[in-house]
């Protein structure tokens, strides 16, 4: 068992970028409290990255070759903070084979290895670990693990995408439109250059593809979860959800109805009494209903370079705490096959073209029982909620009715 | 190491009462999905109380002698949930002499014996959990203890009593006075027949000792918490607070200023920014700033039957996922001299008897300048907001003021 008993951890970092400078950062700035919780000194040893970095403390400690790193056997914990799947996969999987546990902000990487990566930890003894890979700072990932251990998790809802809360914050507050909303996310740096895995929700996908997983024990592929991201929320969505006391967020969300687990990525309107209304900016939450729990949330920075690498080093210190121990994680690598969505039932917003007086008719021989909105200054257009139908029942209703603008699906 | 590698842990309940019987169902509900992620069958083998339960399954468990858990080598895990400090002290510490991992819901025990159980478990390679402790359901201690350890912990807020929450929720929605919201409590069993406990604050001051001791690592004695109930808390404070627009919580608090740690547990105003101000009825809520993280909160159900059991189950499987090897929990016996709160600074609501144009000067010459705050209806006295004080100057200010009628202190 390699590290047991010894007093001191010796870590690599994989990319000095914003998480891993942070990384350096967290343990230069708290380094005594963080040696006093892991009960051994941590040192980072080296720091892989392409560039060098003069002029940086770092760079004596700089190196470009991964097998420098692979073949110290001194080094016993490796981060993982490069981002996208490789070289980071064959990275994190080549310093298991060597027998150096792996703590990773990787989301990609653990919502598509994460099973395996896990498995070979287990068997060498060694820990494979991810805490900031959903959640930025907030602990979510060990709560799921650890604490929320004699539930049957029946729902996990979480703002996950700090990004795209931000615009839509800004789009609720300020009324103005989602390209403005983008182009601001962009200069306050929030949102990348191409900020597509935000906005289409792929990266709120990937997270909650990991949360799902781990609260069930088994894969889901972030590929079979449903997902549409907010590029189709306008200004004038917004008008309804105020008129309504609505907000719109985007939530990445599983439910367990009957044994069978359903997941989504979507925008949604949500009321007041909603765990997550209050969840606005950059901030994350995570609500999560067990069946002898109850509801818990759990909300703060979901990113940044120091919650981050907070949460990172977290995951170093509880390497060092389970030197030559694996800390068993049930995630096996057996398929979850999630339910349907098309048989999800729940109500949905509408706006349609025209007035109440042309079409309301035509939208109730389509959609049965619907509440009518209005909002002031919109003439040529009104909204309405359905009664709770299913996702089935709702595209074949709106296949019936001409000039349907929008829809956002509501949730309880 | 006892029980290392065992495929069965035998636990045995010292307490048959309402978290006692949760932890029997909860472990009966979810039996299936608990041995899994604990990695080997969890069973109980008995169950101490002074009563028999004729007709309940749980009877042929029943025991009415400790020794015979104690004696037993094949019990290798005690779930303490009888409260108070005798005979469950007693009790605790015997189990752990004799080989066998503790798990307690028992706030006042581990306020008092935290440090010194926790060195004895460490000493002997076993656990002492109080997860159920603080907060019921809610994962805050392993949290605590295990995920923010990465950071400087600056700020510990918390709601931690739900009946306390509960009554003054009820007192803000629906103007009641204190005696009809603590009769309603009563009466849906959220507050005790003598309800001192919760009213008086001594509750959530366990709390606060012990999150304040696991966040700085040191033994924080509750006594040396300043602490003030809700009972001095009126109608008439909370129509100057909706005025205000702010909530009254009862919050226990520990602040780090300049490396000493404030700590004490009061009715304070708090305004809709503040992260606990939606925290409503018997919900508890955490609230935490560590120097790297940023904030973070958690929040859910602080009390009830099943919330608390599946905390206490979650500790058994901890235990069981840990056999043979102590979990590192930083809490020394070395005492933490907590700061002087007549130092501490903020703003205060006062209100006093009399008229804005009698009254005003005497204020002014006693509190300097401060913000006058009227309430329609109240002809006879008014309310004023200090500007940021220490608690010692305040003390000062209010003797020389006559007929000071409440004051409350506002969070940040």
């Amino acid at each position: 068992m390699k590290g047991f008993g010894s007093s001191m951890v010796k870590v690599a970092i994989l990319g000095y970028g914003t998480v891993g400078s942070g990384v350096v950062e967290v343990i230069n700035t708290n380094g005594a409290a963080i040696n006093k919780r892991a009960g051994q000194d941590i040192e980072i040893k080296y720091v892989l990255d392409l560039k060098d970095f003069p002029g940086d403390p770092i760079q004596s400690k700089i190196v470009h070759d991964i097998n420098i790193i692979l073949d110290d056997p001194e080094v016993n914990v490796v981060v993982e903070v490069m981002g996208g799947i490789e070289p980071a996969y064959t990275f994190v999987k080549e310093a298991l084979a060597r027998g150096k546990s792996v703590c990773t902000s990787n989301k990609a990487l653990v919502a598509k290895h994460g099973a395996e990566l896990l498995e070979i930890a287990k068997k060498n003894n060694l820990n494979f670990m991810f805490e900031a890979s959903v959640g930025g700072g907030i602990p979510i990932i060990r709560p799921l693990n650890q604490s929320l251990t004699a539930d049957e998790i029946t729902q996990i809802t979480g703002i996950l995408n700090g990004t795209t809360n931000y615009m839509l914050t800004e789009m609720s507050r300020k009324g103005v439109k989602f390209d403005e909303a983008l182009r601001d996310a962009q200069e306050k740096g929030y949102a990348e250059r191409n900020p597509e895995a935000d906005i289409e929700g792929y990266d709120a996908c990937r997270k909650i593809a990991i949360l799902t997983s781990l609260a069930f024990g088994s894969q889901v592929d972030f590929e079979d979860i449903y997902t549409e991201g907010i590029t189709k929320i306008t200004d004038t969505d917004f008008k309804y959800a105020d008129k309504m006391g609505y907000a719109i967020k985007l939530l990445a969300t599983s439910h367990k109805v009957d044994d069978v687990v359903y997941a989504m990525t979507a925008p949604f309107m949500i009321s007041e009494s909603h765990p997550l209304y209050s969840v606005n900016g950059v901030l994350n939450g995570i609500y999560i209903n067990g069946n002898v729990l109850g509801d818990v949330m759990f909300f703060g920075a979901g990113a940044g370079k120091l919650p981050t690498a907070s949460a990172v080093v977290s995951d170093i210190v509880d390497c060092a705490k389970h030197m030559g121990k694996n800390v068993m994680t049930v995630w096996s690598s057996t398929k979850l096959e999630l339910g349907d969505i098309s048989d999800f039932k729940r109500k949905f917003f509408v706006r349609v073209s025209g007035t109440v007086n042309d079409k309301l008719t035509e939208v109730k021989n389509a959609f049965g029982n619907v509440d009518v909105v209005m909002v002031d200054g919109l003439d040529n257009e009104f909204g309405f909620v359905t009664e709770v139908m299913s996702e089935k029942a709702f595209a074949d209703a709106e296949s019936k009715v001409e000039g349907v603008l929008n829809r956002i699906r509501i949730e309880g």
